[in-house]
C-alpha cells in the first residue's frame, strides 16, 4: 500500500478511536500534514467520525481550499487545520474536538491543569481561546481564515487549546501521538472534576510535567496504547475498510470487463 | 414507499434512537403531525420506545382520540401531542421524555440554560411547568385535556418546557430537528451539572444563541448527526423492519394463495 | 409449562434483568413466595444473579431451610428473605442488593426521599437499619434469624428499608412489580445525589406520592417496563434457558436410552 | 495442564477481567509469583491488558530481569512486583493500576477508607506513596530498584498502597484474591466519592473491618465473583487462547514434519 493510501487508512482508524473511545460524538475531526507537501492537508468531507473511511479524505490547501473540486459537503471549520498548519510547521496532526470531560472548562474558563503523570502530554499550560474578544457575537463556530488564525495565535506554542463554550483543539507530531495526546486529555479532565469532589487539587511540578510529558509522547508508549484501541474497534467489526488505489481501480475494472 | 409509511418508519427509528442514545427508557414517547392532514398526528401505541415499529404507530385527532378504534392500549398521556398540535400550528414534531441529565433541574427548579454552542437549540429560556399551580396534587402525569392545554401555554413559543418532579417536552419542525434537539438538550444538561462543580457557569449571550441556535438546526448539520445515529442503530441491528402497505400485504396474501 | 417452572423461569429472568440494568454485580439475590404454600419461598442457590437459571433455584422453609438437602452452596444471607415473609404476609417477591446509586446513602445515613413521579414507588419513607444498633460489631452480613427479623422489624410497612453500609432491601406484591420497584429506586437515588449538585431537593408531596405511587404499580404499568428489559436481555441472548419439568426429562432419559 | 500453564491462563484471565471490568485500559500490570519457585515471578511482556495471552507471559527474578532474554519489550516498572515479591512473602500476586475510581485520591492525598462491607477487602488503612519525598522531580513512574523499595516499604503489611498523581498498587495471596480486591477496592472509592456528594462519610469501625475483610477473602464468596467475571468475558469471546507446552508444541512440528 502506498505511503498515502496508508496515512489515509491510519487517519480514517483515528477518527473512529476518538469516536469509539467517547471524545468525538456526529461532531469533530481529524486531520494530518501531507508527508510529501508540507502546504497540504488530509481531512474527511463532512461526516460523523465514526462512519469516516479512507475514500471519504479529501487534500486541503494550507487556506483550507479542495485542491479537486468536491463532490461533497465539507467541514464548515476546517480553518482551524489549515490555520495552525500555517503557524506551526512542527504540528502534522490536529484535532478539533467538543468531548464531554472538557467542556466544563470551556464553559467556566477555568484552568485545566495536568494532575496525573499520563496528563502530562497536555503540557504545563493549556490556553483559553475566546472567541468573544476579537469577534463579538458569533454561532462560535470557526470559520473565517480570521477566527482560524486567532485560534492558532491563542494556542501559540501549546499542545491544547480551550475554545469558550465550544470545545478544544489538539496537536500532534504525528496522528498516533495526536489520539495519544487527545484521549488522556479528556481523562485527565475527568479526573480533575473528580479530584474537586474529594479535595485540593494541583498540577504536577513543572519538572514532572516535562519528565512524564516526554516520556509519554515516546513512540513504544504510544504504540502499546494504539495497539490497544485498534484491538477495541477490531472487536466490534469497526476497522474502515482500505480504498483502493486508483490502479488497483482500474485493474478491478479491467477484470470485470474480461 | 408512500409518504405516509416513510413517515412512520422514520418515526419508529426516532423512537428507537432516542432510547439508544440514553434519553428513553421503559417510558417517553415521540410523535408527528400528519403531513396530510394538520388536524391529526402520529404516535406509538403504548410501548417501550426501543420496541417501536411502524405497525405500532397510530393516527389521533388533536383531541387525541385515535381515529379507528385500537386493538392496543394508548399513552395515558398523548394530551400532551394534541394539545400542543393544537396551540403551535409551527410544531410539526413533539417528544416527552424523563432523560436522566434533565431530571435534576426538573427536581429542583433550577433554570436550564444554553451553555455550549450546541445546545443553542434549546433556545433562550426554559420555562417551568408546576402541576401544583393549577391542579393541586395529581400523580405528575398529564392526562386530561385540560393539563395538556395547561403545558403547551406553559410551553408558550419555546422549544422545550420542563414538568416538575417529572421531565421534560420538546418539540420541533420536524422529527429530524427534534431528535436533534431532545439529544443536545439532554447534553445541554449534562455539562451544566458538571460545569457548576468546576466553576461559575452562565449562558451564552442572546446574539449566540440567535445564530449558534439557527444555524445548528440547518438540515445540514442535523443530516450528519442523523447518519451517525442511525448508523449506531444498524451496528446494533435495531433499525425497525419496514410496515408493509396495505396493497402490499393485499399482493402478498394473493400470492401465498396461488 | 406447569405454574411453578413458569415462575422459576420469570425469577431467573428477574435476576438477570437486575443484573443487566446494574443493580447488581456478583452479588445480591431475589427470592419470590411459593404460590401454593405461603410457607415456603423460591431463592437460588449461591451464584451470581446475571447466571441464574430455573435449575439454580431452590424451596426454603420460612425460616430458610432448604426443603430438601441441597448440594450446593446457599447464600448466606437468606433469612433476609425467609424473615420479611414471615412478617409481612403481603409480601410475594424480596430483592437485596447493593445497587451504586443506592450506596451513598447507606453510607451516610441520610435518607432517600421519592424526588420524581416514578420514585414515588419507593413510598413516602424509606427507614434505616444499622446493624449497630441490635449487634454492635458483626461481617454486616445479615445471617441469623434474630438479624433477618430485626431488619423486617425495621422495614416494617414499608416497600424499602437500607442497610448501613452494606446496601438495601426491596419488597413487592410479585416479581415484576418488585423489579420495577428495584430498578426505579436506583434511578430515584441517582437523580436526588445529581438534584443535589443543582440546587435544593424535597420529596413529591404525600398526595402525590400516594396518586403516583399506586400509579405506576398497576400491572399495565409495570408490563411495559417488563416487555422493554425483557427485550434488552434477548437482545444479548441473555435469556435463560426453561428448565425441564421432572416428566420431561424422564422422557428424555429415555428416548436417549432407546 | 502442567500447573505452570493453568497458572499463566489464569493471569491471562485476570489481566482481561480488570480491564473489562474497567480498572485498566492501555496501561497497568498484573504479577504472580512462581508457585514452585519463591524467588521468581510471572509477568506479561508490555502490552495492554485486554491483549494479553499466555504466550505473552515471561518469567522474572526478584531482581525484575528476565529468566531468559526476551524477544520483546517489557514493562519498564516491573520492579514494583520485584520489590513488592522481596519485602512480603506473605504476598502472591500483584496488581498496578490507574482506575478512574482511585485517581482522585491519589491527585489530592485525601484518605482512602473502606466505607462499606465488600470495601472492607482493602483493610484499615491506605498509605500513600509520594515519590518527591525520596526522588524529587520524576517522570513518575517506579523505574528503579531505589524506587520500588520505597514504594514496597511505604506498602508495609497493608493491602494497597496509592501512589501521588499516577496510581495504586494492590496485593493479595493468590491471583483471584486480587482481582476481587481491586475492583473492589475501585467500587469503593467510587461510593466514598459520591457519598461525599450526599452527606458525611466514614469508615466502617475495626472490628466491621476485621470481620467484613476476612469473610470476603474467603475462598466461596472470591469464586462467586471469579465465575460472574469469566462468564462476562465468554459473553464477549475474550477468554485468552491456552498456550500450548513446550511438550505439545514439540509434538505438532512433528507432527507437520511428517
Amino acid at each position: 500500500m502506498p505511503a498515502i493510501a496508508a496515512l489515509r487508512h491510519e487517519l480514517a482508524i483515528a477518527n473512529r478511536i476518538c469516536a469509539h473511545e467517547g471524545v468525538l460524538d456526529a461532531f469533530g475531526h481529524l486531520s494530518v500534514r501531507h508527508p510529501a507537501d508540507p502546504g497540504r492537508y488530509l481531512l474527511a468531507r463532512s461526516r460523523a467520525p465514526e462512519l469516516v473511511e479512507p475514500a471519504d479524505i479529501y487534500e486541503f490547501t494550507l487556506d483550507s481550499e479542495p485542491v479537486r473540486p468536491p463532490a461533497a459537503q465539507l467541514y464548515s471549520e476546517r480553518v482551524i487545520h489549515g490555520e495552525i498548519y500555517k503557524a506551526r510547521p512542527d504540528v502534522h496532526a490536529v484535532c478539533h474536538h467538543h468531548c464531554p470531560a472538557v467542556l466544563p472548562y470551556c464553559i467556566t474558563g477555568e484552568p485545566l491543569i495536568p494532575v496525573y503523570h499520563l496528563g502530562a502530554v497536555i503540557g504545563a499550560k493549556v490556553p483559553f481561546w475566546d472567541s468573544q474578544d476579537e469577534f463579538g457575537d458569533t454561532n462560535l463556530l470557526v470559520r473565517t481564515p480570521q477566527e482560524g488564525a486567532s485560534l492558532a495565535c491563542a494556542l501559540g506554542r501549546h499542545n491544547v487549546v480551550l475554545m469558550r463554550r465550544h470545545g478544544a483543539t489538539v496537536v500532534g507530531g504525528d496522528v498516533r501521538e495526536l489520539v495519544f495526546r487527545t484521549i488522556y486529555l479528556c481523562r485527565n479532565a475527568e479526573y480533575q472534576t473528580q479530584g474537586r469532589l474529594v479535595g485540593r487539587i494541583g498540577a504536577l511540578t513543572p519538572g514532572e510535567i516535562e519528565m512524564a510529558g516526554s516520556l509519554h509522547q515516546q513512540p513504544n508508549t504510544v504504540a502499546r496504547a494504539w495497539e490497544y484501541w485498534v484491538m477495541r474497534l477490531e472487536k466490534r467489526g469497526a476497522i474502515p475498510p482500505r480504498a483502493r488505489s486508483a490502479r488497483a481501480r482500474a485493474q478491478a475494472r479491467a477484470k470485470t470487463r474480461v
